[in-house]
């Protein structure tokens, strides 16, 4: 049993990326009881949603689960309250400082993870007595680092400097992927952009359908002025990149992105004018599957892969 | 024997890029004769220095070796006539299209192989009918592509676009990173930045010195408005960065850019005002080593890395 199978408690040392508007209590549920960690996705969800959206989660498995929340949540007390009173066994912490609510989590017998994309980030983890660690590379969908330090070259060096057990993201759809991860010094990952285009997932029909649809090259690290962000390159970049192109500044770019974007591409199907936050690995994505049939995909294909590599 | 090895006729699957003011002879025959392939880096050399170039090779060494060349040199003609003349096996392009030349070099009995950052460019040399594929992410050092693909990604998306054998570029400076790349569907690596850090490497000593101090986030891939090339945040880049701050256009970039800042750079060793081209993964490299060790620690490195791996 590896490492982070063992910390978790769980089978596949899979993690579904909790996602805003993707990851609710139904893809949680499925990937869990697959096997794998199922998140729910706090980022997109009042506090009231995501109390619901955990007491459905119990309904619907008696497996291990988390919560994704990011730190720049504004309700965050309400929501860690909440966290607490439903006796969530697993947080993972993204965008803000892991020294914040560490140890409330922990004194709670919460497990904590964060999420870093970068080597100076992990260690300030570690130092904050987190329990893992993930290491998302540039390749990720939604917001990101701003050092683009890529999946490939961000492991190996997290790995040399922190001993916790390592979570890969970013760039990771496939089996043969997840080998890589591993070969490269992570102790499991954790699956974005494949989940989304997921039965079970609360995205829009035609997001995934976009996802499904794009090819390499389709998505951009943009909006660095503000928050990093891998989008696809639709109308709504097209508007940003034509800012980009004539000069512009913070203000215009907050003025233009405005309120709600990414709900209104995600969840509303707005292809045009909304947000659509995917990672690079969309490009080789081809259908949309039961998230049951992705785990067990990404399971098949890591032992075929493994199957396949020879000494030299 | 895999794909790689049997079609170069060398004992590991392990390519020395072709790097400007990096790979001289000197380097590439250590490489060749330490098992692997080395290149002679034709960028950074006019057609006398590099027929000079080849002909030292072949004293030093009888083992297969290349030249890699960018396809936008100034005196592209002389230089194919002196690779046909000097009976160069094999020749790395880059930077171009491969329909200009790849024919007239498999008429004269030479492997062709092209340099590609994105699935188009992998089709379009397909097309044209070279011999393999070198697919480099966007975490490698120098010039680089607009798609911005990372090598976890790249590589599987080639992969399942293109027959031909594929070497991984970008990120890989271990033989942890060679597993990965082979377990995404690689046949074979390309090494660069682990071989700038080589005793036998052109580049200035003070260069060198500055590629083992390199940490995580060191390095950026900057001047996308005139061609993308990824390199150290020295004093250089700091004065485009504040160019790009107040607003700047591709004449001003130019002219600031102005002519031999990569020779300045990594060949005279001013490490203020040249331009010092590296990957991303230099924030791993600590040491300056013989080349013939860092093949020798890629192959043991992989074949550890890989007793480590196990089914799940």
């Amino acid at each position: 049993m590896n490492k982070i199978s063992k910390l978790f408690q769980i089978k596949y040392p899979i993690i579904q990326a909790g996602m805003v508007w993707a990851s609710g209590w139904r893809l949680a549920s499925a990937v869990s009881n697959a096997g794998g960690l199922g998140l729910i996705g706090a980022g997109s969800m009042h506090p009231a949603v995501l109390r619901n959206h955990i007491k459905k989660f119990k309904k619907a498995s008696n497996k291990p689960f988390g919560v994704n929340i990011p730190l720049f949540y504004p309700q965050l007390d309400e929501i860690i309250s909440i966290i607490i009173e439903e006796k969530v066994p697993i947080v993972f912490t993204s965008a803000g400082s892991p020294r914040l609510w560490t140890s409330i989590l922990k004194e709670n017998d919460i497990k904590v993870v964060q999420v870093v994309s970068s080597v100076n980030f992990a260690l300030k983890s570690q130092d904050a007595g987190v329990d893992a660690i993930v290491a998302e590379g540039f390749e990720a969908g939604g917001h990101n680092g701003r050092e683009e330090t890529t999946t490939m070259t961000l492991i190996p060096m997290v790995k040399a400097e922190i001993d916790l057990p390592i979570i890969a993201a970013g760039g990771i759809a496939t089996g043969g992927a997840m080998l890589a991860a591993i070969a490269l010094g992570a102790d499991g990952v954790q699956v974005g952009s494949r989940f989304v285009a997921s039965n079970e997932a609360s995205s829009h029909p035609s997001f995934k359908q976009e996802v499904v649809r794009a090819v390499e090259g389709s998505t951009v690290l943009t909006l660095k002025e503000i928050t990093p962000v891998r989008m696809l390159k639709n109308s709504f970049f097209q508007k940003i990149n034509s800012l980009y192109q004539k000069g512009t500044d913070v203000e215009e770019l907050k003025l233009v992105l405005g309120k709600g974007r990414a709900k209104r591409g995600m969840f509303e199907g707005d292809l045009e004018e909304g947000e659509l936050e995917i990672g690079q690995i969309s490009g080789l994505i081809n259908d949309i599957l039961p998230a049951a049939q992705i785990v067990k995909n990404l399971i098949d294909e890591y032992n075929q892969a493994l199957r396949l590599l020879k000494r030299i």
